[in-house]
């Protein structure tokens, strides 16, 4: 079990596993102000759209904790701190709903009768319960996509990942790599390869690091060699994560993830993708409804800051790809595995769930901090 | 035109274009003896089997310019003048072809009758002459392959590549990226995009660079982003080089061109293959014959001195794959193109043609410097 956002009753203190730190280095940061959380999410310190749905709730405790002045202040104080924590990153959609249910859950207090001072201690015992809860959450969808994709594996079988969809992008156990923690937990024996997942390399940076932390055997290639392994019949099945999942069941998830499914097609290996419901977007059917956003060309043209192609050459670098539903075989849901016609199968299972916001909440492009999103 | 290699009769020096320097410096290596080109070669200055094969013919034609001595001492000089050489890239077959022409060019006059000095003096000359030739032949081949290939490209067409089967890899015009040469020279106006290549990243540092020298529209992408183009309709072709081709048609060539391939039948799109005669290794017939030669993990945990994964992470990275015929449309080559049946037309076209010598004379696995390669 990997703790990647956690409260620290004892030092008082939210603890981030600083993520710009890794492979390298296992940094805990511990933060003890809103100014710090936000600071840490802006830096990409903590990734991925639950981990910052999280980190942003404790922020809002972290503000409400340090706040010492009359309730006049106060009202100039709670707006400014939401709007803090919510510029941090426009694209997560995670972020704007845990802040909604951070700011429902104070008001309910401060908005009683009653002493300020009062009201003020409630609201700050109500915002870190409420911050434990969501973390809580997103544990337990976790590991109940992770159990019902462990049961697909068979011991002694090698699987393949691509990106991180792990504890790292998550609260703490992972989409895609909580299917792995899973059989893990299962006593099964498996082999993983990781795609290193070009440009921005989330499986060398991340799922490695992840993986061997787990005590899980782990083998890192270039996203251009899972073709050969497949074709050596090496591979029983491929899990990856997911950006979003139309009504259809197409997939968006971080590029290179369409081109390892139609390779799987064609060497007949499963094609599995782990996702929550919160993942699931109703509002649209098609995956050209889906607009692809396109990243900085430096990314593929330079690394770090030193360039690897023309400095000037065109570059194409778009963050993800979709996948259409039927070169998938099954998804892993918290709410169970669901199967083809994936349509019908959404429809029926996701129907009453809670899933993402509505179009007018979203904006268009949302890959970089979407559920089981690494970037 | 870009030049690789040429001798200047001005300067009489032969000169290098030095890859190590690309993409970001344009910078061209004067070398007036044999073992300032055995450094260039072993630097990897100069890369791609024909290049290095020129290269070294040169460098026989340098060390017979600078030698001054008895006949007596010539007996010592000349084995080491040629072990020199020969010791630069040991897994690079045109190497030891083109030593053996010069070897025998030279000796052909040297055992001769008649004063030393006359036999050393005319000795340089037929060196030269054949050094010029090889050189040549290259470029003739390479042109004919050029326009074998533009055949296949329609006016607007995008085509997609990958490594670097070009002008830097060849003596000068190129095999796959030769196709895009002649067809820009019919007039035709097309569109390139370019695999980036991991892990060496030839596509980034040589192709990108090479078809901007010559004004051809190209646009980089990572490996992964090849399928989504497909799927979205915009690739018309995929050609690449070839390492070896067997009698049946199985391509051995740089690590990522199988799933380009795979990708390619799965969208319905044309998958050429461009490589000169002296490709063909009729020795052999299924790919599985092929070694597959794995290269430093470092090439994928690191870039340059930085760790990118966790440094003691296992890797798995070989440095070529096999793609089956059945996945081949055709395979441009200087004597036209074979089309499937691939192991008919081989065996057809390429009986009596000089191909590859056979396998006691090569390294099991001789990707790195084979013709065509990019490595």
């Amino acid at each position: 079990m990997l703790d990647t956002i956690r409260y620290n009753p004892h030092l008082e203190v939210v603890e981030l596993l600083d993520q710009t730190r890794l492979p390298l280095e296992k940094v805990i940061l511990r933060c003890t102000t809103e100014g710090e959380i936000a600071h840490a999410i802006k830096r990409m310190q903590i990734r991925g759209a639950p981990a910052i749905g999280v980190a942003a709730a404790f922020g809002v405790f972290l503000g409400l904790r340090r706040f010492e002045g009359s309730e006049e202040a106060f009202s100039t104080f709670w707006p400014e701190l939401l709007a803090l924590l919510r510029s941090t990153r426009p694209t997560a959609v995670n972020l704007f709903w845990a802040l909604q249910r951070l700011e429902a859950t104070a008001e309910e207090v401060l908005l009683t009768k009653g002493e300020f001072i009062d009201r003020l201690a409630l609201a700050r015992q109500r915002a870190l319960k409420e911050a434990q809860a969501i973390l809580q959450e997103d544990l337990a969808m976790c590991r109940a996509i992770g159990r019902c994709g462990a049961d697909f594996l068979k011991d002694g079988e090698t699987w393949l990942t691509h990106c991180n969809a792990g504890a790292l992008a998550t609260a703490g156990y992972g989409t895609a790599l909580g299917v792995f923690r899973a059989a893990k937990e299962q006593g099964k024996r498996f082999r993983v390869f990781v795609d290193e997942t070009r440009p921005l390399l989330q499986g060398s940076r991340l799922t490695a690091w992840e993986l061997r932390e787990e005590g899980i055997d782990a083998t890192l290639i270039c996203d251009n060699m899972a073709g050969s392994l497949m074709a050596a019949g090496k591979i029983q099945g491929v899990v990856v994560g997911a950006d979003r999942i139309t009504a259809d069941g197409f997939v968006a998830n971080k590029i290179g993830t369409y081109p390892l499914a139609v390779l799987a097609r064609y060497h007949r290996v499963p094609f599995y993708v782990a996702a929550p419901a919160s993942t699931f977007d109703l509002s649209i059917t098609h995956g050209r409804e889906i607009v692809i956003e396109e990243r900085d060309p430096d990314e593929v043209r330079a690394f770090g800051e030193r360039p690897t192609a023309p400095i000037d050459m065109p570059v194409f670098n778009p963050a993800f790809d979709v996948t259409p539903p039927e070169l998938v075989t099954a998804i892993f849901t918290n709410i169970g595995a669901l199967k083809p016609p994936l349509g019908a199968a959404i429809r029926e299972r996701m129907a009453g769930l809670p899933t993402r916001p509505g179009p007018q909440a979203r904006p268009a492009a949302a890959p970089a901090g979407s559920p089981g999103s690494a970037a």
